[in-house]
């Protein structure tokens, strides 16, 4: 959707700012109680706020006009994404929080008319939640390739069977997009599995629970589901592209999908270095002597405001590169930004919650619901291994026969 | 107690293993259930275990044999306490845990006759438990001459007033001791408080909630109070020691306090290196390459077994040397071990949640659960950064004049 | 001189690929040799190559046209600086190298005629080399207000006393620019000094010795002496701007002075990253068995290619900003660069030194080099540890009153 | 040596003073002279050192008193070694310095009655140095069983033809022992190299250069030889033990080695962090405001003072096991410290540097020299990496099968 976008450059700035302010007037007031939950008693809440986004003409900003969007492309909404990613609850408002977004691109780019109309309008619309089942909890989430989850075909069918977890915001959904081996015989590895649109009313799938993730098993969006298929039958036509293009279809779906996570993790980073200096400022050691005039404080807050202002300029430069010449092109970029910024991420929650002391350990701010629920982001889309292994390689091998 | 105390040193290996098996195959097997909680419901399972360890003899290793224990000195008793640590219930379940264990050396050391009736000599047994009120939201915890509440003596009772969390274990608790300032124009600042035993039945007293922390508010011995004292008043017998000792009975009831803390560590980072392992073994990332091989996760043991290694060695000696020399001589290497070993505690955490994968985030293993409950250890007891500050002003002062 | 420049943006591409290709094909089969020495025993090589980079319209990037220089403004000579940087010899053969390129943008913007005639010009041209005496043994320089020379005016002329060090390059220079108090009653520290112009073949002046640093005295260009002004006599009119301006005219140079030092810095890091990634693929721990297939090793070259990146990214981005908005607008970003690139750096080179192995430490690369002069970064033009804080109290100036 | 030592154990404190004090008072008001070198012009002044020593009766420590030692066994001398390794001449003096402490060992142990008559016995008394030349600079020495060097027996000589550097002390030795491939067809790649005596006066030996490195080639005993052997021709009976068993003496000789090192760094960090903490109180940032009260310092100074502690007890502890129960049984223990306390070292060191400003990095203090010369410890006897490979390799096979 990206790529096709025509929000005028010009606008930007004030477009910008009506974010910030939507975000700090009308999420901030709010956030920490929505993720302290039940999520679900704050649904009709969040639809007012999602309403209230819609009339200002600034809902789903990764959107088209057409789709009811804002139009902006990869770079913009990069920098809308950052705004938005200062509250843990603002993607979801603004409808474009994974996996729905991640699902609007697929069914976007690769779904057939049918799927566009019954499943992606309303996704588009906020009407409906979605969610992505890959992850599988006796495979390594590293390589991909190894899929326990098959989905043969019977008549007009597929039978799926297989058991995933970590498929984000499961607890409430409509449908699943399911990744699943349907030619175990192809040459290639990348070649085996496909994705395929499962209804979640669908008598062959269970959400056994939502995992209980650092503490809480969360509900609704605020969730990860562990899931099961068991001979859960769906017609072919709700296979997305080809069979055997789930690999290929993943990594679409990555690409841009890092970005977006990257950029919402420098949210976060911003909103936890705001909190980290309010808190330098306001703590008295004495009455005189405020914590922000400790050295060790100052430190972090000068390494922390550093390390921030790189991860958003590489992201940025990526976002551009990628706009420009496509996600392969930045394959490395993507990589890098990858294990870059999730440890910046990392670092600056942990000095933030030394900086607050026992406050800081408590869910009475944000630090804690970061501290546990980002923890992820050392792992999930590839932990940082793989990427620097990755990254690598891939620099290596331009020095093979030098 | 430790320093009167006359276990034959010969014995100590055979105790050891006693407590090694106890700890494996009584508590491996169901502690991670019980931090899943709620913990009231485990009440009855626990105290089975309690009456199990009382039956073998090896209950309360810290007490002396008159007083139900077993009659470990300091040093052995650190051993006791590593093995212990490696389960999360485990100090509970021999009534060796904070803030029991504390109260009950302050109540030996300095309690009144009555007040070792009525209140130490059922806490030995396991009868009732205790909490201990220091902390104040509204003072930093590390400069503790900063004390909001107060005790103001009428005829013969204390008037109590003030604010307090991070009250360990207050949520069942039958009394509290409360650090109060009774004589507010003391000359020296460290000689303005003193500390107060408080039943908590009184009606001065409330627990205003149980402090939700990094996911949980818990419940029971798992929980840290919020609670308020308004005008609530105990008799003046109820006071610890003299008026104005305050602080210099909360530094008794620190320096050992550490030394257990410590080596608690040091168990849960064996635990944890040993979860961090057999992951390593048997996650494949293809049937024939387990996790082990890569030269990262290898990076990863190699370093967390030199700093367990060094914490122990670390936290051993300083024992030693308390035990031979008192507290006040090893302050320096008290600061220490509290700021190395709380941050090798939290890296080998961090590893082992790495090595994990998403598994390691969830709350299926108890890398989440000390993940979180254990980010305080950098902050309670004083901040890393305190102890580093003091340690390396301490070291300065033999510079001066040189 | 940068800020008036009119090199056209379109033909910097081709510029820039002049650049590197002289830095490779001229450069790098010396330069091992050459910072080997004696200095002095290339400076005829060095002269023709000189002559060669001017006969190529490419020598003096950072000087004007009319100046026989190429003419590139601040951002885009920072380009050129990238490239020079990777060779140790790369600023010297274009004469842009500090103390030298600094001298001229003093002289440029603050000199009289006279001084742009007699010293500025031959500068320019690399007829003659200067240096620059600030930094005194005595006092830190951390905090420039200190500073014990001193230039008393005695009728049309000032004396100058004192002894200063790290004056680089002083060895074989005509002239030094020396940081004096001149008004030593001023009500504001920072007005206390001023900056005079000193001819080297003053009696009163003296090369105490070329400081040995790191394992090297060096000569001529690769030196920092330690010298001493007794009783030197220069005539009034060698004052450089205004009496007491010489913390302003300081600043001034310092402020383009990081970003140069920066992408010198971060040339440096491409030269180590390529030295390390050839390393790894030609060092085989047996026939089969690149070193490049270590994860280690691969992390080392993921984590240096990522921090090289944001490093060039900050930098850049703080010159475009320093040209658009002055130095002054910036000062924050300069600080950030300052202490950022400089630990980039360090840790590049040293991974690269490990990949090396006993090869790293012996002089017969140039990793040696770098290690060993390059740990001043962390030093010079302000220690870490003094951005740190000035960054952090800039950044807390803002939530004062919040 | 070490294990058949008998120094009583009571006298062990009085002996530690009096090294201390010789230390103290005879090397630390030169050492530093002397490391500026040139190394051969000081030899008559350590020489004198040296007599100094033996009247005393504290020359060689790790000798038997029948061989004119003091008797030490390994923990003993362990704690020499420390107090030694405080002046980088140190072990020169006493004559317990590498490579002539290792050659002792194995010329002690697996000498022939003519080798120790003819070589050790001198060696011993410190008349003559030698040298050990191991490292192959075409081979990678994490990989000893790489060996381009051969000993072929023709008739009653092995002629030896080999590329050796790293060879330490090379310039000025009488004797080498070299390891050379006699056994090429071996069924264990550990079994086909043999240690052989090469007296350097032989004609097919060359030392082709001192190697520069980190910026001085040295002399003497401070230097390291790249050497070359062409048709080099000694008689069989200069074999070291058994021909096939040169690795497993490089073992033997390794074993106690790394205690020693070990032993000399914490000396070292011990210098340099006195270093560090004398200039934290005598640089004063204003004439009120030493250094020593900034935070970062403070930090550094305790991060230091507990890295050092740890560092000792694992070596003394390592050691103590190793005289227990044989350099086998602890193979864990040495790789353990081998890269935590070369590491340690490398950090303690920085942070004085930078402590230090720009005198650190010149070299009128030891900081210069140690840093320089002290960063091959993370390279020499095993890099970190190989050193953390294996000791996580060792862990892990208890996990197999589990």
């Amino acid at each position: 959707m990206h790529s096709t976008q025509n929000f005028p450059q010009e606008h930007l700035p004030a477009l910008l700012s009506q974010y910030r302010q939507f975000v700090s007037e009308e999420l901030f007031p709010i956030d920490l109680k929505v993720v302290q939950g039940p999520f679900r008693s704050f649904l009709p809440q969040l639809e007012t706020l999602r309403n209230k986004a819609k009339s200002l003409g600034i809902f789903a900003p990764h959107l088209s006009k057409e789709d009811g969007g804002v139009g902006l492309n990869l770079v913009q909404f990069a920098q809308v994404s950052e705004i938005l990613g200062q509250s843990p609850i603002g993607h979801y408002v603004f409808n474009c929080a994974a996996p729905d977004i991640g699902n609007m691109e697929l069914l976007h780019l690769f779904g057939s008319e049918e799927q566009k109309q019954i499943w992606l309008a309303p996704l588009q619309k906020g009407e409906l939640r979605s969610c992505f089942a890959m992850t599988e909890p006796a495979m390594p989430g590293s390589n991909p390739i190894h899929l326990g989850t098959t989905a043969i075909k019977e008549g007009n069918e597929y039978v799926i069977n297989g058991h995933k977890w970590f498929t984000t915001a499961a607890d409430g959904a409509k449908f699943t997009i399911v990744m699943a081996v349907t030619n175990p015989e192809a040459d290639s590895p990348y070649q085996r599995a496909s994705m395929i649109l499962v209804p979640l009313d669908n008598p062959g799938y269970r959400l056994i629970r939502n995992i209980p993730i650092m503490g809480e098993a969360g509900e609704d969006y605020l969730s990860h589901g562990e899931v099961e298929f068991v001979n859960c039958r769906v017609p072919v036509t709700n296979l997305i592209g080809k069979e055997g293009q789930g690999f290929a279809l993943a990594q679409e779906r990555l690409g841009p999908g890092r970005i977006h996570h990257c950029m919402r993790w420098i949210g976060i980073c911003e909103r936890v270095f705001d909190l980290m200096c309010k808190r330098a400022i306001s703590r008295k050691l004495d009455p005189e002597k405020p914590l922000a005039e400790k050295q060790t404080i100052q430190n972090w807050i000068a390494e922390s405001k550093a390390e921030i202002k790189a991860s958003r300029l590489m992201v940025m430069d990526t976002a551009t590169q990628m706009q420009a010449l496509g996600a392969k092109a930045v394959k490395e970029d993507i990589s890098t930004i990858k294990f870059f910024v999730a440890d910046v991420l990392m670092k600056v929650i942990d000095r933030a919650i030394q900086v607050h002391g026992a406050l800081g350990i408590t869910d009475d701010t944000l630090l804690s619901f970061w501290y546990r629920h980002e923890r992820g982001a050392r792992i999930y889309d590839g932990p940082d291994e793989v990427h620097k292994s990755a990254l690598a390689r891939s620099i290596l091998k331009n020095y093979l026969g030098k």
